[in-house]
């Protein structure tokens, strides 16, 4: 039995280069099906529910919602919103339902990392509480990668593409003069390393880093500059490090915290200097030698030029589903990849209860990590590798890119 | 009357995304020519010639150095040494003239910024002095943009190309959530703005910066926090500003150094953080709002993969016409563009006395500054959109770069 009514789609958490690419994909298949009344995106994701700004998806040119697929960050707006359990206030639930009612709105589509997964699950049970009749779909979304049972996010190969990608060109720069120099380069992820690893690709075409810190295993200071210490004086002073922004100490406490300790926050350093300065400062301190810290910082997360081609197709994918899905009267649930055995890379969308992936972090396992706690092993090269792959068709005008422009026009019910 | 003998060329100073291509163009437009007996490449510029470390480039494969095309930074390997005066000191002098007769070298090519061109000129003129037959040409490069006497550098398109697409694509991150945030952007470029000002190509885009500054023109820091103050103020509690590393107070103190100023220095931060930090503590500490500082760091000068196809080209061709020139009979020049009137944008190739353009720095005219000195004006941005233009055939092995791989076979005359 179809279900007729409106789509609404919202986007949450973190920019990526491909999250455009799954409201591309929810966009252009609801347009498909008959059941499916209006299509809204909601501004800001669960805010612009709450304050009723819904842009009007029918009144942009199709050719934008294809632009869409190599336009990076959020198109419609993100929020970092955490609802309330019911049992505290149950005002944004009432809210949501209401609002939910007044456009009739029988397709939610959510497109977001653990949080927003979280987010997703709420309001399906709270509707299904209520006896609200409405699909609800999680789509997975986040560089960092982390999300539970799906081979891998949509957001990540593109990310780690780049990453690998920077990390060659950075290799070639700072061997450029035979005079030492320490590079430490930090990359996102705050309890996942799988961005910070990907650096590891670049290994496989001869330049990679030399030493890479994961945050799944404690970080020890003294054994970091001793790691240091030994590459540059095996390779004339150089010695190139990669770690992730969220590596911690024995007793779990940020690296980048560090600074704090050491009151130098008055300026305002704490909250901006990362931990690749923070090491930084401490190598030069204890090895005199010439430090250059790189923060990949923005960059990593919204540069689509570099995006993987299977990635926007997948992310875009992983949209349409969501719509066929709910269509065919799923509800409930988070779109995932599963990975087929085999030699060539395939994999099988599927779906996953939304609970599972919401608030389970996604680690790489310790098993693909060296023993030395500086690498990772060819396991998670086998599993990165394929996820980087196939170009794309990146639209340029003037030779810069051609982003989408939407006319986001609002929905005027208020 | 045609002069036989061997070929050297040298890379000096930072690295650019199409150094190299200059290399290439040198050596296979050297393959052609009779009168050029041997080729090689000195490592680490000036730096290998008086320690008598050249290449043999005739063993390399064709088609390795048709890959240096899109191989960032400089493959040979690069140097920062400056020559002394020739009265205080000839030890260098006489060595170099020792090792050009040794290896026979007739025909020099040195490839670099302002003070590379000083190398050459000084080598040049000592050789002359000496009465010892050499062809000797500077080939440019910076991606500063700041060598006199020609319309613009090889290297310059290229890290314009990057800058521009890499404001794009943060002005869509970092709009993504409705709450304030400064951000800052810094960009390379000591003395000239060329680099800093090639983000305003992002704003024919739409996805520009606010406020853009220029070592141009003096930094004034309470300016600057009224200024974003009143970005803003109208923006919504937001502010994107790229700012050039080099900017300087009235006085002519770098910003940067403000740090050191402030006695926050033991720590290692005053070499380390750079103005984007100094100024993103200055206005969270006067705004109390939300910053974000960005160094583009080393990316900017050697990111191949976002060269522009136009300033690929034109790096190549510099290489081939310093050999044509040379076999010509051409001396102690310096190769440079000149941009043809019309329409469409056409450069021809010409000789500069080396000496012009070796200690002049050329700066953004102040009349192409807006009044308000936080932006350039039309005649920027028609000088430099025709520089980031045309693809580029970027090879790629698994979808990551595929960098040319020289065997550096040392030749063995010591």
């Amino acid at each position: 039995m179809k279900l007729k009514g409106a789509c609404l789609f919202g986007q949450s958490g973190g920019p990526t280069s491909v999250i455009n690419a799954s409201a591309s994909g929810v966009f252009l298949e609801a347009m498909k099906h008959d059941c499916i009344t209006e299509i809204y995106g909601a501004e800001h994701g669960i805010k612009g529910i709450l304050e009723e700004r819904f842009f009007d998806i029918r009144q942009e040119d199709v050719k934008e919602l294809e632009f869409l697929k190599n336009t990076p960050s959020s198109a419609l707006g993100s929020v970092r919103y955490k609802l309330k359990p019911v049992n505290v206030s149950d005002a944004d639930y009432r809210r949501i339902l209401e609002v939910f009612k007044k456009y009739n709105i029988r397709y939610f589509f959510y497109n977001g990392g653990n949080d927003s997964m979280d987010t997703c699950n709420k309001i399906s049970k709270y509707l299904q509480l209520a006896d609200y009749e409405c699909r609800i779909i999680g789509i997975p979304k986040t560089i960092d990668n982390d999300l539970n049972g799906t081979d891998h996010c949509p957001g990540y190969g593109s990310a780690a593409r780049y990453v690998a990608t920077t990390i060659m060109e950075l290799f070639h720069d700072i061997h450029v003069y035979d005079t030492g120099l320490i590079t430490i380069v930090e990359v996102m992820g705050r309890n996942a390393g799988w961005l910070t690893a990907a650096s590891a690709l670049a290994s496989l075409k001869g330049a990679g880093p030399d030493l890479i810190y994961l945050p799944e295993v404690p970080f020890d200071v003294d054994k970091f500059v001793n790691d240091v210490k030994n590459v540059a004086k095996k390779k004339n002073g150089k010695a190139f490090v990669v770690l992730s922004e969220g590596i911690k100490d024995m007793d779990g406490k940020y690296i980048s915290e560090y600074l704090v300790s050491l009151d130098r926050d008055s300026f305002g350093h704490a909250q901006l200097g990362g931990v690749a300065t923070v090491l930084a400062g401490i190598i030069s301190d204890n090895l005199k030698v010439k430090v250059r810290p790189i923060e990949l910082s923005l960059l990593q997360r919204c540069a689509a030029h570099l995006a993987s081609g299977r990635d926007v197709e997948e992310a875009f994918m992983a949209g349409q589903m969501a719509v066929k899905y709910a269509v065919e009267g799923e509800t409930d649930r988070m779109v995932a990849f599963e990975r087929l055995p085999g030699k060539e890379y395939k994999i099988k969308c599927k779906l996953l209860d939304i609970r599972q992936a919401a608030n389970i972090e996604k680690k790489i396992p310790i098993s693909w990590i060296t023993e030395d706690r500086t690498g990772v092993k060819k396991e998670f090269l086998d599993y990165a590798l394929p996820l980087i792959q196939g170009e794309i068709n990146f639209p340029l005008e003037d030779n810069l890119p051609r982003f989408a422009k939407l006319k986001k026009v609002l929905v005027n019910k208020k």
